[in-house]
């Protein structure tokens, strides 16, 4: 087995669980692009961000100078439920490739919401009941982010509204139940329960919806809704802000055993997770105190680094929220229904595009029949089936470690394994059977979602 | 929160899993009763055992003396993929309970398996490959066994052909998705692929299937398949030795928080999880060295503890395997199609229908909506969605917790959450909708399960 005399799995000791997120815009010169209000064209302020979201967070979303923010106390006894995750060595998998190169992962699926998305959840729930909301509403794709929401909600017995996208909602049943039973109610979307949905359900009676639509939803609920705010679980500043404990306990188990990694990878959808786990080593990035090489991988049905545009666009389908710049397919843009899982999103994190965009990291896509490979191979081998979400980043790891298989290279790999995959057996079905398709998008499909992007 | 001062979770470091399993026979003064040929009703031998199990199984099988057997380090290795697993100090329930009783729960679902089922599937698997055998066969009832030995075959690069009882294999196709994306093909029971299969189909055409009647067919395909053993996942006595793995621990991280339990609650269907959870506590319990008590819990729907017979039975209901003396319904007993999720079996372990019948331990019956009220309260304090079998130890320990804050006792409670219910969602739908029912057996119906058992 490796030569590395470090535990199979680090877990730092309860006490070593951070006590403050990292806010990477601290550290950035130039700052993510501010919220534009979709009439005017002007930045959001605070106050015409209110009806939507919870007062603090928008303090959250708005602060780009505090480098770190104290975690609440009744977040970090949440956090001591499932955190923190165990940095895991790869050995098992190293030897299966037969690679010089260190592998390691931090797994996030060791709770019942099965993802990091919780990390986010519970700050957000927390901070809708401190303001005394009675509820919030919220979307889900892959139904990663509801499922997180309805335990927090549970926790601090908040009421939940969940738009779940209608592919999702029929193809998983089951996660629909996981957030029943945590008592949240789920409707599939787009839906007739409002403006928005009815109005793409008129358009497009066949659509199986997406995250933009779903948002939409869920967004014109709660302003319509007394004492209710709408939650988001991916793509905000304040969800990377959130995460950044994924990539802070990272770093402190990294340290404890004495390594510095060569490559950061990690999947990418809204940015949630990537973002989250880089933030420490991007920081010192920024600070030139280190250097990294950092992948954000894509699946190439939806891929808004790699062949996007960095532009000013809509959140959402339904053009109810404000304007975000970011890398995006544009938010007409729907990724083909034989893409399993999650990353489905048109968009980026605004702060992960700029970073991308200043070159400090890198992306690459990849086809779902070549994800599928990389997760049976990581499920025979680690023990762990993981989510197709997270096995776009064991793809590119493994690829990774193959490179050095052939240059002789003992790089160390990060890769964050973001969740498991227990409710996406539908995809791995089509797997087994070997039905499984890859979708690439023509330029000429891209560029009708392109046509669709505001003139700003 | 809780005035104990003990970390949430209590992780033992790597090089504390233990080293040896251990073997509660050599503490017993009277030896769990010996297996008996069907046809002579002489007590098996070795050699008679050996065309269906493993040599090295079918040695520990019989070994009623040596008290520690040496993990090899193939098993540990293994082990360290999932292991040790956190004792948990269950601060959220005491609180929502409102009770001065310290409750702790040893926690074994965090792995893809979804339960304990793991620790002795690969030792299985282990002893099979050291064999050279090609594959090995199995039955699963609830998914969990089946799913955990694909996982242990994938591993050691085994082949294995699992009978799924039927019911399950309808109501879960997904616990059948992840088998078979660990290579394992899996087959509905009873099946037309078996001559035993055959004639119980012909004889119950609508028949739902049962554990017993699964094993009868991955016995007769072991076998009758060149290169093939047969493993099972519960009720013998190397897999309660297996199992000692959750007790050793639990008792090493009690050690280290300083903490004796007052009462010690497990789920028993066929005993696995039970025998290994209280095997080092019922250790010293019969050297005299300490007391608990120490609960069983069963479904009421099938009570073989608290309402079956003491005598010997056939362990399958094709009547091809050896005969048991254990705490049995009979073979013929089939639970009433709507009792979710596992704990389905006729019989119970040898070793624990000893200790029972010597009155070392107690049994609780408890029926199935009870049960999940307990494990959506569990769910929404705790964070953690449980399987329908560890959800009867959860309702026991609220129970005695419940008592302990009328009594003001504060006494502690430890009991074992076998694993997670994300594949019994299923059962949690009939549950959220309410249309879950209870059934508990008449006596008239125990009678006929009872007039099936062999005269001995």
């Amino acid at each position: 087995m490796s030569k590395l005399k470090v535990p199979y799995k680090t877990y730092l000791s309860e006490d070593e669980i951070p006590k403050s997120w990292y806010n990477v815009r601290g550290d950035m010169k130039t700052k993510p692009a501010p919220f534009l209000n979709p009439g005017t064209h002007q930045p959001m302020s605070a106050d015409e961000l209110r009806p939507v979201f919870c007062d603090e967070l928008i303090k959250q979303e708005l602060d780009n100078d505090t480098r770190f923010i104290e975690i609440p106390d009744e977040i970090y006894e949440f956090y001591k439920m499932y955190r923190p995750s165990p940095l895991v060595h790869a050995e098992f998998l190293e030897k299966a490739l037969d690679t010089p190169a260190h592998i390691f992962y931090k797994f996030e699926g060791n709770n019942t919401s099965g993802s990091h998305k919780l990390n986010s959840a519970i700050a957000q729930a927390y901070y809708a009941k401190k303001q005394g909301l009675k509820g919030v509403t919220t979307e889900t794709g892959a139904g990663q982010w509801g499922t997180a929401l309805s335990m927090a909600c549970a926790f601090f017995n908040l009421d939940l509204k969940v738009f779940m996208v209608k592919v999702s909602y029929e193809q998983k049943p089951f996660r629909r139940e996981v957030m029943r039973t945590y008592g949240a109610s789920v409707t599939p979307s787009p839906s007739d329960t409002t403006e928005v949905g009815r109005k793409i359900l008129a358009e497009f009676p066949g659509t199986n919806g997406s995250l933009g639509c779903a948002i939409s939803e869920a967004v014109e609920t709660a302003v319509k809704t007394e004492g209710y705010r709408y939650v988001l679980g991916s793509v905000l500043n304040q969800v990377l802000l959130h995460q950044s404990i994924i990539g802070l306990e990272t770093k402190a188990a990294l340290d404890k055993c004495g390594i510095k990694p060569d490559i950061i990878i990690g999947c990418a959808g809204g940015g949630s997770n990537l973002g989250g786990l880089i933030s420490p080593f991007m920081g010192e990035k920024l600070r030139g105190e280190a250097d990294y090489r950092i992948i954000a991988v894509e699946p190439a049905s939806c891929p808004s680094f790699t062949r996007g545009r960095y532009a000013y666009d809509f959140a959402d389908t339904g053009m109810v929220c404000p304007l975000a710049k970011m890398y995006t397919l544009g938010h007409d843009f729907m990724p083909s229904p034989n893409h399993a899982g999650g990353l489905r999103y048109h968009g980026m994190s605004p702060i992960l595009s700029e970073l991308y965009d200043e070159g400090l990291m890198e992306a690459v896509a990849v086809e779902q029949t070549k994800v599928f490979e990389a997760a049976e191979q990581f499920a025979r081998t680690e023990g762990i089936l993981p989510a197709p979400e997270s096995s776009h980043a064991i793809r590119v790891a493994i690829d990774e470690a193959l490179k050095c298989k052939e240059t002789g290279e003992e790089k160390t790999i990060v890769f964050g394994l973001t969740g498991t995959g227990y409710f996406d057996m539908v995809a791995y079905q089509s797997f087994n059977d070997k039905t499984m398709s890859d979708y690439i998008p023509t330029d000429e499909d891209l560029e009708k979602g392109f046509a669709g992007l505001p003139k700003i």
